[in-house]
Formats: C-alpha cells, structure tokens, sequence
C-alpha cells in the first residue's frame, strides 16, 4: 500500500496493520466490526490491550473507590425483550425438513418461543436489578455506584450501516446512586472524570472531547446527557454516554413501594437518582489504536525519504513491553540467552515478544515491524552479550539505541512501566 | 440455620452463606446455578474471587509462557449449529399477534431463520479455527498453544439436572498443538499442571483429584482423555476436561490441504494433534468456596461450645483482604482515619472493605462475619489510635490480634500477599 493511499483511506490503512500484527483476527467481518465500534475476534496482541485498557477502567472506577462496587448479571435472563435465543437443532430441524406442513411450523415455531431466554443489550438493566440487594452494602447511604464490564448483544436492524458485523458489544458501565439535589454535580463530577481518564493514555488527548446532549438528540423522557467523543480520521464516533436517569427506570425497574428504595443522603431520606456511564471498549480499543499511530518521516543515509508508522499506545497499555531479538552468531547458545530472559520478564509479568524465533529479517525491518506492533523497546543479543553481558536496547519512541547490562534490563523495565502508569 | 441442618446440607447451608456475604446475587436461580457450575449473577465479592480464580489461570497458561498466545474469538457466529439468537421484537410481534393465519407464521419464521447467528457453547472450536493464521507466529514450530477464557452457552434439555438453571458457563480454554510422537507426554505434562494448579490454592488439596477417560466415558474417536475432578460434599464432579484429539477436529475445522496445516517437529514436518484442556471457572469458584469452609468449634470463657465458619480462601483468592472497622469513640475522627487508611489500601490494590460504615455491632459478631465473608484482616481504630498511631490487627486463620502502629500496615499487608502468591 502506497502513501497516497494510506491518506485517501486512514481506515482501512489502521485495520490492516491491525490484522498484519495479530490485533485482529483475519476476515473481513473483523475488521469491518471493529471499524464500526463492535467487538470482533482479538489476536493475541488486540486482546492484551483490550485488557489493559479493561483493567485500568475498573481501577479507575472499581478498585481504588470505596463506594462503587463490581457485580457481574448474567447474560441472558428469562424476562427481557431483548435478544431472544432458541436452540441451533429446533432450527436446523426446520431446516432440514422442507415438507412441513405450514401448521407443523406453526406448532414448532410455539415450541421454540416457549424457550423464553433473552440476551442483554446493555448492562444498565442488570445493575438496577441489583440496586435494592446492594442498599445494605453501603448502609444505605448515598452516593454509592454499581460497575460492571461485559458482552452486550447489539444486533443491527437491515437498514443500519452495520451489516455484516458481529452483534457484540464489551460495555464497561457505572450505575451511579446519588441523591437529587446533587445529581447534576455527579454528573459533571464523572463527565471530568472519564474524559480525564480517557486522555490519559492518549498519545493526542486533544481528539477526545464531550458534548451535552439536548433538544433531539436526548432520549425520552430523560432530562439530560453528555456524550464522550472520539475524532477519528473518518469521523467522530461516541465512546462514552452519561445520562441523568433521575428515578424514572428505578421505579420501573422495582415495584417496591418508594419507601424501600429510598436512601439517606446526610440526615435526609431520598429516592436517589441514578447516572449511567456506559462505555463502548471496542470502540475504545479502535480510538486508542488509532490515537496511537504516527506516520514518522525519516532521511536515510542516502538522502532517501521512509515512512516509518509506528503504533505509540501509552506504555500501560502496550500490549508487548519488550521483544527479544537475537543477531547473527551462534544460535542455540544466544537462543539459550534469549529464553532465559523471556522467561525472567514473563515471571515478573512483562509481557514480551519472542522475537528470535522468527526468520532472522534485517534489524531494519525488524524495527520497523515492532513499531508497527507498537513494542515498547527491543532487545539485541548478539555475540558480544555472550562475553561481555551487554546488549542493545532500542526505545519505540526515540528510536535510541542504548547498551545496558543484561543484569540492568529487568529493573529497568519494571521502573518505566511502573512510572508511565502513575502519569 | 442449626449446626445438625448443615451437615445435612451442605450445599445449601455453603449457598445461603455466599447468599448473605454478596458472593451470588439474591435469587434462586442464582444459587441453583451455581450449585449444578454454572455461571451466575455475582455479587462484588464472588467476581473479585472469580477473576481472581481467572487471573490465576491466565498467569499460570498464558502470561508466563513464550508459547501460549492469548485469543479471544466472537461469542456468536454465523456457521456453527449451536444455539441460535433472534431478536426480541420479532418474537414479541408474533406473540401480541394472535390471530396470525399459519401461513404468516411460517413467513415469519423463515425471515426469523434467516438471521443466522450462533452462540458458542465451546471454546474450542474458535481455537481452531485461529491455527492457521497462528502459525506463523511461532514460525511454524510445535509446540505452541491458543489460549481463552470467556463465556459459552449451554442450555439444558429437559430431562438434564439442570433445569431452572442458567445456561452460562464461563470457560477457561487451552488448545494446544504438538507433535503426534510427543502429544501422550504432553497430556501427561498439562494434567501434573493442571492438577498442581488447582491445589496450590486449596485449604484440602486432597479433594482435587484426576481420573483418566476410558471405555463408555470416552467421545467418539477420540484415543483418550483426563478429567479433574473436585470432591464436593454431595457429590464428586468435573472441573476440567483433558482430551487428546488426535488430527481429526483440526482436520474436520480446515478444508486446506494436509501440507497447509503442517508444522514442524525439530526437523521433521508433522500435521500436529491437539490436546484440549478445558476448566469450568463458575464450577471451580464454587470448588475453591467448598474447599475452604471450615467449621471451627471453640469454648469460650463461660464453657460455652461455640461453632464458627470461617471462609479460608486462599490469600492470592480472598476477595477482601482486609476490613476496616472502628471502635466506640468520637466516630467523626475515627471514621476519618478509616477513610484515609481505606483509601491508602486502595491505591495499591489492596481490596478492602469499609466495614466503618455499618451499624456498630459487637465486635464478636463482626469478626463472625468477616471469618464467613473470608476477610484475611480485620483492622480495629480505636480512640487510642488516634493518640499512639497503634491499632488491632486480627488474622482470620490464627485469630490472633496483634498490636500494629499504623506505619507498618500497608508494608505488612503487601508483603504478607505476595508471599502467599509465590508459595
């Protein structure tokens, strides 16, 4: 793919290079539901990082605030109008047996509706299910959240733009319990915090941005919403929706009397009101890739102009931290150094790349592939490591190559990992 | 609940606990669930155990292994024979039409079929399909392994046990590819893992235990299998499954021509087997809960026979690591030091519970809680907290207190789980 093209289509530019390095599965119908926003099949390097970007919201929202608390519903549930699931064989039966008789359908068809198990659209639902179970946990007292990360099914209706993409959704929601009179401040509260959130691991924090929602745009019945954005290349997407639900889907959801759902905030009894903050993290994932990719420019030794792209994820949330690469010499006893190394940095869970089991490519190329995957640093172990213990560590982001000591390279690694997630 | 019902019942007398101390979600199907392995609605304490359980799994078969990749496949697919999804409105529309002719029913029902989309009910299949675009990311060499956690569908018949149940079951799944000559020593090497796994966090390691496959247990076709099982108090059942597949499913999975598939051996080139390890993490959360109960009889000064449970989960599992609880005294200065030290513990990822907030009881009986819910440490302020710095720290396992100065309890607390985690 030439330059010219790249500019012309920065889509399908980003999901190949996804689908070169493992982010994606190969297949049309994965990069076009990753393109749309849509969970499709990860790599094993798409699947790290949607992990990380994972583990880092539930530390945000989870696991370092006393009030919120993780739950996990079940998928599917016997009383939703949600996505209806009937088993394959009754299907394939009727399939099969083209003779039927239109009342013999009729009759399987009653058969199969009796199976009544519906899969959830969102994770909204479930968490208000749980609001009342939950009340005790706080002592009853106001503010206090519910999150949960998970498959939602989201399938697209003939005339929507995303035919042919997987019906999968991961959505990370807070359901947030506060009372009244301070439910707009909640609101503004969260708004900052997750467009904080999401710029913190931009490599252009500038592309996130929010808006209000109002006038048409605002669902009914519900006073009002913001909305987190992406700017893609192609066009601007939303992340992340928070809606002020006031008490309207608490009350539908419970049929208790309002007294046993009420909570204390201070010394008042409130019916609290209830913030949605339900993230996409497919499309999480696709902002942050895309974020991250950098088209660098570089002058050869010959006057020649490369284009380099390199995929700058923020160190947190690249997928590998460190590949191993070994030079030309003798292979089985520098092989020996390099998965002795490999197996150091996994136990200590650095995630890194074997990159000395491949073909041995020029150190070029090889460079250029690990910027596109994104790796935060390669090592070199060539002959000299197996005398002197040296080897050359290159960085992702300013292509410097360093000699360290082998004995150094560990804790090196630990401390700048440790030091990007505390930015 | 008396203490001759308990021995009666195990089971539900293990429920209705994990019921009071936010482990399952209220609700007979969730306990029902649970009980026959099957995933249910779980509260903030059983999905911190159950990730816990899962992120043992991913470290111990993923993340510290150079040759086993992370994947993650779609949960729904248009080509597989195994349950089938279609959207609730449809249904919902035949069901408020009644006086639909059978003629429009079958028409509706041939558009309904028309959407073909499958829920998994395996993790195995996804795997193999992602072989051959694997391959080269070991540059063809076995062994190497395609590894996956997540959740797959499988409804009950009838006539099965498991009716009312939900049909969840989260799945952790490894594919693993090696030579023909070498596949019976690799079955072998995943069941010493596997079974060591499942005991290095067992309180009675002695109730896991492996039974191998033959004669009327055995699939189809298939040489030979291994299964993990757990000895519950009603019953023995399996956790985990271990079968050699020979060629045969890779072969079935891709219609490429034998030399497509092949890998190498050293220097041989071979079509590989697969052995297929699969763990049912819902029935292993309910295994390590069973496992851990302890009923502990104690007298106390007045000769009085008490019986306590205490949940001795594993300290890498124990959802709750430590509690917070403050003493009679100036509650505002007491609540605040809490709080501090709450959030202190949070910002290491030290999970601890802000048992500050609730009704002051006993502290006889909020010890007795927190033995059932599992809490490794109860920290108790106390007005003399506030003057010395000094508070009480009590074990779960020994039931000790000892007397810490506030300074020394994060370093304890973070040394005292990682040295529990590399036992």
């Amino acid at each position: 793919e030439g330059t010219s093209n790249d500019v012309a289509d920065p889509a399908s530019m980003l999901l190949q290079l996804c689908g070169r390095h493992y982010y994606i599965a190969p297949g049309a119908i994965h990069s076009a539901s990753l393109k749309k926003g849509r969970g499709c099949g990860y790599g094993p390097l798409g699947l790290d990082l949607k992990q990380n970007v994972l583990e880092q919201w539930w530390t945000s929202v989870v696991r370092s605030r006393a009030q919120v608390f993780g739950i996990s519903t079940l998928h599917s549930s016997m009383d939703g109008a949600a996505v209806k699931m009937i088993q394959g064989d009754a299907v394939r039966d009727m399939h099969s047996q083209t003779g039927l008789t239109e009342e013999h359908l009729a009759e399987r068809l009653r058969q199969i509706l009796q199976h009544k198990e519906f899969f959830r659209t969102s994770l909204l639902q479930g968490a208000l299910e749980r609001y009342v179970p939950s009340m005790e946990l706080v002592n009853r007292k106001l503010p206090f959240g519910l999150a949960q990360t998970g498959l939602c099914y989201q399938p697209e209706t003939a005339d929507s733009d995303a035919v042919g993409c997987s019906s999968e959704v991961t959505e990370a929601c807070l359901v947030w319990f506060c009372s009244p009179r301070t439910s707009s401040q909640w609101l503004d509260y969260w708004t900052r915090q997750r467009l904080q959130w999401w710029r913190k691991f931009a490599l252009g924090p500038s592309d996130f941005s929010v808006r209000n929602v109002s006038g048409e745009d605002l669902r009914q019945g519900i006073p009002y919403g913001v909305e987190v954005l992406y700017q893609f290349p192609w066009g601007t997407e939303v992340l992340e929706t928070l809606w002020n639900l006031g008490d309207t889907e608490l009350l539908n959801t419970h049929q208790h009397s309002k007294a046993q759902l009420q909570c204390k905030d201070g010394r008042k009894v409130v019916l609290p009101h209830v913030i949605a903050v339900t993230a996409n993290m497919d499309r999480g994932v696709l902002a942050y890739l895309s974020n991250s990719l950098q088209h660098v420019q570089k002058m050869d030794n010959k006057q020649r102009l490369h284009q380099r792209k390199v995929l700058k994820l923020h160190p947190v949330l690249a997928p590998v931290k460190v590949a191993l690469d070994m030079a030309r010499g003798p292979t089985s006893e520098l092989r020996q150094v390099c998965e002795g190394l490999l197996q150091e940095f996994l136990e200590v869970g650095i995630s890194a790349w074997p990159g000395y089991m491949d073909t041995i490519a020029s150190m070029e190329r090889q460079h250029a592939k690990y910027d596109e995957m994104g790796v935060l640093f390669v090592l070199t172990i060539s002959e000299s490591t197996l005398e002197t213990g040296l080897l050359q560590v290159r960085n992702r982001d300013t292509t410097i190559r360093e000699t360290m000591h082998i004995s150094e390279i560990k804790p090196f690694f630990l401390k700048y990992i440790s030091a990007a997630g505390k930015v």
